[in-house]
């Protein structure tokens, strides 16, 4: 069963759309934002059934998502986690999981850490969409003190919603999202950083006009949004590190191949990346 | 004016989008393959009005595509060089314009040094498509030799098939293909090593459950044709070398944040990386 009544604090991309999809699903949704311009946009968009800027609308919430940006997620506002219950189920939506289960788990005895993967270039309360989280990964990873009881409620909501929900520990999902996502964005902004560092006018006018679409691809998280990218980097820094270390060696053997123009290593080397890239989507090419 | 009878040795992604297009502007096309089966394909699918395995065909065009891969274009075959006719106007369409230049300048006086940059994913007799060339850029290297009535005679062709012309020097397009078409190739390709470097079972099935559209788009081209990657690093070595320590440096400035855990730096990168792509795609995020 679903819970009665969920509250949601935030209304931004995640906010938003679980706000739409917990509606849909007959849920009640008190969402809490912080200005009253946004708790107007928010009621136009139908987001929940009650917006405010009043903690207390909290109080009757038997689960309560904390949809926050991750600086936020790992220091939270004090009224706030002043007007979770105590018997309220609480989770976050936040994309490193270490450091918000060291504070979470002294604030709440049933707070949930889990990391829905439903991220795009949105955000702000115009964003929210209906079935955002459907066939995307969900990530729940408890601890020992994790209440058992409060992670399934959470996961049945993610199943509901049509996440595919997995569960790791904190370390192993922020090493992994440090590879899959955080180091993505810190070598596709090295890629453009190497163009914007060319001086020759010509050339880069040339470059403008012929740049097509692998180019477009490979810098698109690179030219992404610029607070996303340090907040990763800021509160994941040490798996980010390990993450360039091994990305920086392995550019070398493939740059070695090109140094000694070994033509039978470097094609050894990209029906290699061909075949690994086959383990992660199936489809591509 | 447009010629009346067009050659085109090789009908794959580019040579058959080519007879496509031509022969939907009037023009009549004679299509050169090596071997049977192909030319069968290539006329089902209409690719030629003429298609055939025997050189001859050319004797009587006016212009003649050379649309082979890169190493054909370096090493043409002496059959194909021979049955050029000598008053006909010879073009190309290699990715990597220096070596084709000094090559072909020495084989034929009419010879035009040109690439279509309108590749994609795809290859052979079945990926020819109608309208391949349309508002993509369209490059022209002539060197001091090059026959400017030639020139302009493929010039013409290339705005009829909507691309917009660009003349500039051979070794400034290879140096601008290297920073925008294969220097993402190789780090790409080095991303892809990275998760394949990777040793704890565990941690691999995670990172392919959670990968998502950042590290798909930026694993696109690291996970390309092997065979292509190799033939560009091949021919336009020393211009992708440059471009790689150019890219290691700039990595290392980002990295340098990271580990000075300068944040405001961070930012600063990210916010300037985020302007640089809006030189290139205007409309991205």
């Amino acid at each position: 069963m679903l819970p009665t009544c969920v509250g949601i604090v935030g209304l931004g991309l995640i906010g938003g759309s679980l706000g739409l999809d917990l509606q849909a699903l007959g849920v009640k949704v008190h969402g809490l934002v912080n200005r009253p311009q946004t708790a107007n946009r928010a009621k136009e968009r139908g987001l929940a059934q009650v917006v405010s800027t009043d903690p207390e609308i909290l109080g009757d919430c038997e689960v309560i998502f904390i949809a926050l940006p991750l600086e936020k997620l790992i220091n939270p506002p004090l009224e706030i986690v002043n007007a979770l219950p105590r018997k309220a189920v609480i989770t976050d939506v936040g994309s490193v999981k270490a450091p918000i289960l060291k504070v979470w788990s002294q604030l709440h005895c049933r707070f949930v850490a889990s990391h829905p993967m439903a991220g795009n270039a949105l955000s702000g309360v115009n964003s929210g969409q209906n079935a955002l989280f459907k066939n995307r990964p969900w990530v729940f990873t408890p601890d020992a003190n994790t209440d058992s009881s409060a992670l399934e409620i959470i996961r049945k909501i993610a199943s509901n919603l049509g996440s595919h929900c997995i569960v790791t520990n904190a370390e192993k999902h922020d090493e992994v999202v440090a590879l899959i996502s955080h180091l993505p964005v810190l070598i596709s902004a090295a890629l453009l950083r190497t163009l914007g560092s060319q001086r020759d006018p010509n050339l880069i006018k040339l470059s403008q006009d012929l740049a097509s679409s692998g180019f477009e691809d490979t810098t698109r998280v690179g030219g992404g949004n610029p607070d996303l990218g340090t907040s990763m980097a800021t509160y994941n820094t040490s798996a980010i590190l390990k993450a360039l270390s091994s990305y920086r060696w392995n550019l070398e053997q493939i740059e070695g191949a090109v140094i000694s123009e070994n033509w039978n290593q470097l094609n050894e080397e990209l029906k290699y990346t061909n075949l690994i890239r086959k383990d992660y989507f199936d489809n591509s090419f």
